[in-house]
Formats: C-alpha cells, sequence, structure tokens
C-alpha cells in the first residue's frame, strides 16, 4: 500500500471510528454473539484477491462490531475501567505511521529516550521520589512476572546463572494474599516458586487488606525452617474490592528478610495522579518495584502498565542480553530497555502516553478521576442508606461492592443465586454490564465506575436499575 | 477527547503520516543523535496546559523524526527486516480505534474469534497441518519463554503446581546452538533452568546449521547421568546468517527423550509463505511449538508474533488462570486466550493480520518475498565473483553475510578492524545501514535484504558503495 493509497484509506478510517465512538453508547454493553459465531462469519480459507476498505468497514459493521463487549460504553460497570482515551488513541496512530523498531537504543534512539521521558513525567504526576526508573511493559501480569524473576535472583543469589532452581536447597517463598490477583500466582509458578511456595497470607476482615502480623509470623516460619522468604507481592486496590494492602508495614516485615516487594497497583495507580489518594500508597517508597496500568482508569490505550524499580542495576543483571549483533558504541551511556523485560522488540508505546498528557492535559484527567471518585462514595451512600441492601467492602476507590437481601435470613448458596439472578438480568438486558465476583467465598456484584463517559445519570440510572431487577429476583 | 475532535486530528495525523512515509527515503538511515539529546529536547517536568495536536507535529519533527533510526529506508540492510505496511497500520489504527479489551472471550468475543481465523488463515498459507492451533504473542522472545516453561512442566511432571523447580531432583535441560537468537538463553535462564543447564550444541562448520549427532550424544550423556533432556530450541533461519537447523533430525533426536521441540522461525516463517521455501523446514511437523514473526521480512506492523502448538490442553495446564471473576458461563465452548500467554490483558492484534491480508493480498506478499530472495541470491553472487570478498554464509533466505579481505594475508585482528572500518564509514553516512556481527570468532558484515521499498537498484547501490568504501578503508 503507497502512502498515497493509505491517506485516502486513513480518512475513511478515522471517520469510521469517530462516528463508531458517538454512537457507542446506543448498543449493547455485552456483545450478543454466540460463541463461535463472529468465526464462522469468516470464510475458513484464506483470501486470494485484495478488497478494498470500504468491504473491511462493511465487515467491521457486520461481523466485528457486533461481537464487541463495550468496554468504553458509560454503562460499563465490569471488571476495572478500560479507557481507550482517544487523545492516546491518536498516540498510538503515530507509532504505528513511524513503524520504529525498539530493540536497542541505537534502533530508535527517541523511542527509547521519550520513553524515559513519559515514565518519569508519570513518577511525578503520582508523587514518586526521583529514587525510581521506569518502563512500560505490556501488562501489570508481566511486569508481576518480572518482579518475581528479579526477586527470585536476589533470594537465589543469581541461580540462573549457575544450575539454576532445581539447583537451590532451600526454596525461596512468596507471599500474597488471596484477594492478589490471579496473575500473581501464575507469575510465581512460572517463575518456578511452585505452589508450594506460596504463602496466602490472612486478610482483615472488613477492610480485605493484607494482615502485616500474619506475614510477619509467616516468614519467620519460613525462614527458621531454612526456607527463603523472597518476595511480597502487595496489593494497592485489589481486583474483588479494591482494597489496599498496609505497605508500610509490609515494607518493615519484609526487610527484616531482605525479601523484595513488589506493589501491584494496576487499577490504583492512576488514583494516584491526585493527591488526596495518595495516603493510600503509603510506604510505597520503600517497595523495591510498582506497577500500575495507565490503561485501565487513566486511559491510555492498551497496552501500557508503568513499571517502576529501584535497583535498576540488580533488574539489568537479571533480565539482559547482550550478544555481538546488538552491540553498539553507546553501551553503557544509553538505557537498553530490552534488559528491563521480557521482549526484545518493543513498539513506540510512551507516545500514547505522551499524546493523552498534552492534548487532554493533567488537570481534565484528575477532574475525571475525582468524578468517579464522587460517582463511587454516592452509590455506596445509596447502597448504605438502603435496608435491603449490603456494602460488603470498603470503598476506597471507584468500585462498589454490594449485595442484596430479599428477605431478612436468606443466606448461602440461595443468596448467591438471587444476586447471581439479577446481575444476569441486567447483564443480559445489553443495558449494563456489572461483574458478579466470589468474596469469601460467596457470591457479590461489583459496581466498578471509572468509563470517561460515566456521568453521574448514568450511575443514578444504574442504581434505579439495580434496585428493579433485585426486586423481580425476589 | 471528543470524537469530532479526534476525527478533526486524526485527519491531520494521516496526512503527516502519510507525508512522512513518502518522504522517508530522503532523510540518513541511521539516527543522528547524541544519547540524551532527546531527552534533552522535552521538558524535565510534565505538561499542566494542554496543548493542540499542531504543536505534537512539530514536536515530532523537530524531536522524534531525527531520534529514528529508519528501518523503513529502502537502503536499510541492518538486523533484519521491520515492515510496517500501512496496510497492517490500518488494521493497528482500527484496533485502537475500537478500544476493546480481551482479558476473555466475553470480554471481547470478536477479539478471540478474529484471531482464531487469522492464526488459522496463516497456518494454511505456511502450508502447514492442521494439527497446529496459534495464538499471537508480541515477539518471539514471549514466544521461546512459553515454549520453555511448557516444555519445563513437561519433563518435571507440573513440578509448578507443587514444590517448584527447587524440589526437582535432577535438573532439566535445554539444548540450542550459540547461533540461536539472544532470547533462548534468556529464555532457559528466566525459566529457571540455570546456564549450567543449557547445552551449546556444536554447528557445521559451513552452514552453521546444528549438528544433530552432537545432539544425540548430548541428550544420551545428560539422560545417563540422571539429567532430563527438556527442549530443544531449534532456529530456521538464525539471526546471525539465517542458518538452518536440520528439523527432520533433531526432531528424531529430541523423539528418544520426549524432549520438547520449539522452532524459532522468527525469520524465515515469512519464507514459508512461498512453497519453494517449505524445503527449508521439512521436519517442522514432528515439533510440538513453533513461532514466527510476521511483523518482520511479512511487513505487519509490531507486535505480532505468532505462536503455535500442537498440544494446546498442555500449554493450558501450564498457563492457565481461573479466578471467579473471570469466570463465564461459556468457559469450556470458548477459546481463552490468556490461558495461552503470559499477559491477562490482550490487543485486538488480529486485525493487523486481517488487513494486510485483505488489502495487500497475500499474491503481493509472495511477490516481493521473491524479489527479495533474487536480489540476495544476485548479491551473493557478486560477492563470490568478486576477489576479494568472501561470502562466509550460505544464504538460504536474504541476508548476505560477507567480509572484504583487502590484501591477501590480512587476518585477525586485522581484518576485524578493516571490516568495522568499511561498515562503520557507511553507516556514519547516513546513506544505508548494515549490521556487523561475529561469526566464528570473527567480525563480519550481514547485508540483511527485505525492506518493502527495496528494490534492485537499491542493492546495486549498496554494492558500488560496499565496495567503494572497502577499498577507501583499505
Amino acid at each position: 500500500m503507497t502512502p498515497d493509497e493509505f491517506r485516502a484509506a486513513g480518512h475513511q478510517l478515522i471517520d469510521w471510528i469517530a462516528e463508531y465512538r458517538s454512537g457507542l453508547a446506543e448498543g449493547p454493553v455485552l456483545a450478543r454473539t454466540e460463541p463461535g459465531a463472529v468465526a464462522a462469519s469468516f470464510p475458513s480459507t484464506p483470501p486470494v484477491e485484495p478488497v478494498e476498505l470500504a468491504k473491511l468497514i462493511d465487515d467491521l459493521e457486520r461481523i466485528v462490531v457486533p461481537g464487541l463487549t463495550q468496554v468504553q460504553h458509560p454503562m460499563h460497570y465490569g471488571w476495572f475501567p478500560s479507557n481507550a482515551s482517544l487523545s492516546s488513541v491518536l498516540g498510538d496512530i503515530t507509532s504505528s505511521g513511524l513503524g520504529g523498531l525498539g530493540i536497542s537504543w541505537e534502533s530508535c534512539p527517541a523511542l527509547t529516550e521519550v520513553e524515559e521521558v513519559v515514565c518519569d513525567w508519570m513518577r511525578q504526576l503520582t508523587g514518586l521520589s526521583d529514587q525510581w526508573s521506569g518502563t512500560i511493559h505490556d501488562t501489570a501480569s508481566t511486569a508481576c512476572l518480572v518482579a518475581l524473576l528479579a526477586a527470585r535472583e536476589r533470594a537465589t543469589e543469581h541461580s540462573q546463572i549457575g544450575g539454576g532452581m532445581p539447583s537451590v536447597a532451600q526454596p525461596p517463598v512468596v507471599y500474597t494474599t488471596e484477594q492478589a490477583h490471579s496473575s500473581v500466582r501464575k507469575a510465581a509458578l512460572l517463575a518456578g516458586y511452585g505452589g508450594d511456595n506460596l504463602r496466602s497470607v490472612a486478610v482483615d476482615g472488613t477492610d480485605h487488606g493484607m494482615d502485616a502480623q500474619h506475614l510477619a509470623r509467616q516468614m519467620a516460619d519460613d525462614a527458621g525452617a531454612g526456607r527463603r522468604p523472597a518476595a511480597v507481592v502487595a496489593t494497592v486496590g485489589s481486583t474483588g474490592t479494591t482494597a489496599i494492602d498496609p505497605l508500610l508495614e509490609i515494607v518493615a516485615v519484609a526487610e527484616r528478610h531482605g525479601a523484595w516487594v513488589h506493589v501491584d497497583a494496576a487499577m490504583a495507580g492512576t488514583a494516584m495522579l491526585v493527591p488526596e489518594c495518595r495516603p493510600l500508597w503509603e510506604g510505597v517508597e520503600g517497595a523495591d518495584s510498582l506497577c500500575w496500568n495507565p490503561h485501565k482508569w487513566m486511559g491510555t490505550i492498551l497496552d501500557t502498565s508503568l513499571f517502576y524499580v529501584r535497583d535498576v542495576e540488580h533488574l539489568v543483571r537479571v533480565m539482559s542480553t547482550n550478544p555481538s549483533y546488538l552491540r553498539s558504541s553507546t553501551d553503557g551511556a544509553v538505557t537498553q530497555y530490552r534488559d528491563w523485560g521480557l521482549p526484545l522488540g518493543r513498539r513506540f508505546r510512551a507516545l500514547k502516553l505522551w499524546f493523552q498528557l498534552e492534548l487532554d492535559g493533567v488537570e481534565a484527567i484528575r477532574r475525571r478521576i475525582r468524578r468517579d471518585l464522587d460517582n463511587a462514595r454516592w452509590l455506596a451512600d445509596q447502597v448504605e442508606r438502603a435496608a435491603d441492601w449490603e456494602l460488603v467492602a470498603p470503598v476506597p476507590l471507584q468500585t462498589v461492592c454490594v449485595r442484596h437481601h430479599p428477605a431478612a435470613g436468606m443466606s448461602g448458596e440461595e443468596l448467591d443465586r438471587h444476586n447471581l439472578a439479577w446481575v444476569g438480568a441486567i447483564n443480559r438486558s445489553g443495558d449494563a454490564y456489572l461483574t458478579s465476583s466470589i468474596l469469601d467465598g460467596r457470591w457479590m456484584v461489583r459496581v466498578s465506575i471509572g468509563v470517561e463517559g460515566t456521568e453521574r445519570r448514568h450511575v443514578e440510572q444504574l442504581w434505579a436499575r439495580m434496585r428493579a431487577e433485585a426486586i423481580a429476583a425476589s
């Protein structure tokens, strides 16, 4: 495709995207498609003759769009917000258009240095000290894996360059809570620690934050038995209830054993753009690594996960490669981000953050975050005032976790079925989407507020609908 | 940013990208920027007030573009081709514009199912049997890590769910050659095998392919000593010289020990679009996993790395998570790609491949590949005919590896210095870019042909320049 053909097609596509974004609130939130239906709409063999963009746009409308769950819909309250701010989309378009290749500083110096700049801007904007150095990973799952690899190598005196983990006489141990994201267990298992060496630290019964005293006892027990307390993964804003692990206490406990502390603030990091939220991660400066996802609430288009470490030298020692065809005369003077993570080749992701910060301005982003925090507090108030509704967890951020009690004394599986019934009815209607989740062994419903287009009136509308459906299901 | 603002800004950006792509051959290939210069052009503190797109476009031209090494330049012969076909850029723009979120089938059914469709189309287009199931990873580095994790768990009877690698009495062992990509060693180390358990299999002195007899001896020795031959990483198209490991023989040897065979065809996979190249990976059907990068020679915009496995059930067992908030009523009936790789959240990457296949057509891509193969053969012929030039490796694909001999008898470090001198002169000029690399302990120069815009006249121009600079440096 020539640049001129691209110009013509690109204009068509921009118009189509603008129109799509303008109208997406008209359709259902949850995709109404049967498993396999999208795939069955495609020919089973690859296309042979080239087609015009118009044909693809037709396919997008006919096949793809009906197969999308609308996470940009103002009535989407599922999972966590996954905003895709159009300002950052422009940055992503620029990244694709430039077609840069980040395999070393030399292969694309601007890619590396703009990433350094925006990671540092984001550090400042979230109130972190200059002891942190940042990079962009794809997701928090990858960031957690990298952190646990760094921790593993610190705890095993760089076993990877010798006999590897099979040569480690006493196993390194990882600590987290049952409220941690599923990617933590996955990362620990993939990093080779083994499920037997992954401790589930107890949580507080009310706020579901990590019990630092229990952590201290578990670590002491492991150390006493000759095992190596290697890493704690602390969560700031858990996936279930946005629970906050007490970093200050955790860091103090971990320090006694030289254990690595990784802070998973995938969701809550965005909140740190507003100074009044920063007490939530008090103690973060004592951690070893930290991750948060601008691609969630902040709205930078996927995939943009910020990863900060304090000891870059250690990270690079664990993650580096230096074969001859990647050597350059500038080694040492420049940052080689390939040595900070898993993939060698990198996209120019920094443009997404740069464009969003410049085109929207951080104050507009902060206003939106405060709006969402207010909306969540408003909904939590309504729930607390309603006799038949239960607020099942505190609301430190923008997620409100609820259960409806249709009759005094209903509990157990009967209550589960009731709550799954009303939330299922809402989700199937397409008018809104909420996620059901298990907390303390029982189903509850998460209302995760924070889509760019979600205003107070949408939350009011949701609350009215929740009450109506809950009564209908009773 | 509203959809209307996006529309206006998007049109500006499309025009700018089209113009940029039209003119990039006018500038230097290698970025002419000093370390730190790009970063120093940015304010050290984040922007406060929003700006117009025009200001960012000005910054792009003034700061970013001079900091880009032009891998789309027709005189770029460095590393491997990293084409960014504008047809696939349109697919990427669509992906960003839609703002979908792939964390489960339900969160974006179309994202999952279009990925299944295009992975299957690509399977057919490269002549693979229907025993393979595919997904898209970011890079071949990640694919190799996933493969070695799957291999580790097979060889250790799923140690990850028990005591992990520290509980493994006899270490699992990985086999590859010194010609394998640096990411193989990195993946083996990160997967916890340990450097001591990574075997360097000898290569053939002429074509640098793996010596399967040596592999057989090493595996037998390890097995005899109680260690576990776990995985062979075979390369089809090595980074240095596009060497081809003999898959048929390797698979036969690995089978004796139940070792996993991962095929790294990151570069050569594109060649398999043309049937006449497929004998190069004869035996591939006996492997367990396979990766190749459409984001290299084929030209799909980064990051698009195809990963195929034969035993999906095993892969999912190793990589899966299933917490309550990700459960859905469709589990089992649909593909959950989160359980095929590392990250939970996925972009809608399949659109890049879909758009490229539809808009360019596979025949046009095949013509370009055959053109590049011809150009490489032409250059190799010139080198072989020139008395003072040496072709240091066979040319099975599109990379020509050379050394200039200014005088009979010059060798060792003196010869190294001479070859680094002429290639350095070309690279510094900005007129072309070549990569120098070490082969058998001595420096050589790689001419990697395959940029979309590189025609025969560009290769002729390069060959003239190489001869001139080599003489000037003598």
